[in-house]
């Protein structure tokens, strides 16, 4: 029998077939009418996508280089910019902004915890003069969604632009960028756009590029007044991917035919049944147990298992992908993503490879309990 | 009958089928088994490519972020940079050493002319003190191929570190990284690589590494550092563009299993058959009529016929994609890429298309000139 093989991790996420035909297409010219249009189309609907009427730039890059431009465009060195973090993205931003000679404020969580909006408006409060914002939206690395508009609404408040990476989150869980007040979204092509890694995007407010046009860090891949202005013209600043913009413009248009409040209702349908899976074999969460953390779900490792072992036997055995913990959550915890393209059975799946890996490796577990739970979950939600 | 369409650009270029193929496989997991092999033996493949020891650092972005990636490594602002410019590709070292602060000393050719060594020299000795020289190896907006031996030699003299744009050279036209002495080659994945846009690549001198280390230029995505460490563990430092990276490693196999030495050649003759055909048609080059320059033909456009009706014409009549001059070469010239998958028919394609094109323009040219010129020179060329 041909082996399967099942992406469950959080990125890169699974690509539907439409989306790899589209891959495999003879190369364009990246200035001919065929791109021009799939190009602009692939524009406007990134903004249907983030909800905003801001212009959305796009990148060749991973989302980290999308991170970089919000960092890089906005920060001249000296001004003070607070970070939120719970977890790894979270640094991400504080090792960034530190990197561009931010004056750093850090409202820093353990990983796994949940930013509290009164935390970071004490924090805004005491510093005073803070420049910029930067929050994170879904922590891809503990599960963790956090509430942005709350966020987003205190940093507002405190005179800051607000800077939100959402890149696991943008199409999986609901982000109004216009209508919560945010400068600027960070995200990737590889998550909930079920595009393969290598596009990042940042959608800026017009307050964010006048702070731009004065920020004095030197920057020119990731310029966003570069990328702005031939984006008004359809032609990109530097040669894109070209096969991976025309992915991605087919991609978001199956998001919006499936509609964003469908997309976002199904992802929390699917995280719910999962973590009931997850509890039915007698897990304990590491995630928190609520619909809002629709896109990864972390579970501890219980006692006496090897969490390398573990993910390895799934691999390596029946073909299934999941990942364990990144920095001080290794060996602590495991994670399911399921962002994007998903389905129950995918729930059900990776739920039942777990089983296997787990009571091979000495676990009690009533077989079948997990799938049957998450699917009783996912029916029960449909009845609502 | 279906459209047939032809990409004759120089960037991007035509990928091969296995190459495509690669791209539309399902997304894998960039830390599994089989990306890690597939990344380990792309590296080393690039290596080969480049005729180096050095590192090549792999970057998801478009060649300019490579750019970027050597220029941001290796200015601290107010250190002397030295940058050799005759066209497009030039002039964006210059710009971009500019953006990060370099104290730039422009060494500056009308665009079309080949940089002459001793110019170079004597611009080192008079300014002093250059800390780094950037050099075009193929200028992709004119068609001109540099002798990047001869003008390495010279910055190496003059105790600089050597940084080359070999974007639309590497893999097309003799390039010897260790041999010559280059600390620095940036390029990408979209010309004679025959890979779609969207990887960038850096391969970096002992002496380049060590100058990053003391540079002060803030940096994250581009850090040559952080590359470097991720990709001795062939963990790639930020989620890379997983299908971009296989595709990769198919092309340069397929390159490699050509030989080097074999691509060059061919180049070279299919270079010198197109300009040979160029010159049947009565048309006059604009690049120079020598076997160096193998990668693009520049032609100037004949009195009388506009350029961009022209293009147009080919590209939406014949399905046949050339372009025109950049900058100020625009309606001047037309310029036909043969970088990668090409072959004689490719040029015989070409230079029909030119021929149909210029004769419905109203142009007195003998029919089939042009075509039976190039396969004559063809011919010539393997009974050497």
């Amino acid at each position: 029998m041909p082996e399967k093989r099942y992406l469950f991790t959080p990125g890169p996420t699974p690509v539907p077939p439409q989306v790899l035909a589209a891959l495999a297409q003879p190369v364009i010219h990246h200035r001919g009418p065929d791109f021009v249009r799939a190009y602009g189309e692939c524009l406007e609907r990134l903004g249907a996508v983030h909800r905003t009427a801001n212009d959305v730039l796009l990148f060749t890059a991973s989302g980290t280089g999308a991170f970089e431009s919000a960092v890089s465009n906005l920060t001249s060195p000296g001004e003070r910019a607070v970070v939120v973090s719970a977890g790894n993205f979270g640094e991400r931003w504080a090792s960034m902004a530190k990197a561009f000679g931010a004056d750093l404020v850090h409202v820093r969580y353990a990983w796994g915890e949940t930013p509290d909006p009164e935390d970071l408006r004490g924090a805004l409060a005491e510093a005073g003069g803070a420049r910029t914002v930067y929050l994170t939206h879904s922590e891809t690395s503990t599960g963790v969604v956090a509430d942005i508009e709350a966020l987003a609404s205190v940093a507002r408040d405190a005179g800051a632009l607000v800077v939100v990476d959402a890149v696991s989150s943008l199409g999986a869980v609901p982000l109004e960028t216009d209508a919560w007040g945010i400068d600027v979204v960070v995200s990737g092509s590889q998550k909930a756009l079920m595009t393969p890694p290598g596009l990042g995007t940042a959608s800026v407010s017009a307050a964010a590029l006048e702070r731009a046009g004065t920020t004095t860090s030197p920057r020119f891949y990731f310029d966003w007044e570069q990328t702005r202005v031939a984006q008004q013209s359809l032609d990109a600043a530097f040669t894109p991917a070209v096969p991976l913009v025309l992915a991605l413009n087919v991609a978001l248009g199956l998001i919006l035919e499936e509609g964003l409040e469908a997309a976002f209702e199904r992802h929390a349908r699917l995280g719910r049944a999962c973590r009931e899976g997850v509890k039915a074999m007698g897990l304990e969460l590491f995630s928190p147990d609520d619909d809002r953390s629709a896109v990864v779900t972390a579970v501890k490792v219980p006692p006496g298992i090897d969490a390398a072992e573990l993910l390895l036997a799934l691999r390596d055995r029946f073909g299934v992908q999941l990942v364990g913990g990144q920095g001080e959550l290794k060996g602590k915890i495991l994670r399911i993503g399921h962002i994007g393209w998903f389905d129950i059975f995918d729930i059900t799946t990776a739920l039942s490879a777990l089983e296997l890996g787990l009571v091979e490796a000495g676990a009690q577990i009533e077989r079948g309990v997990a799938a049957g739970r998450a699917m009783e979950s996912f029916v029960e939600a449909a009845r609502v």
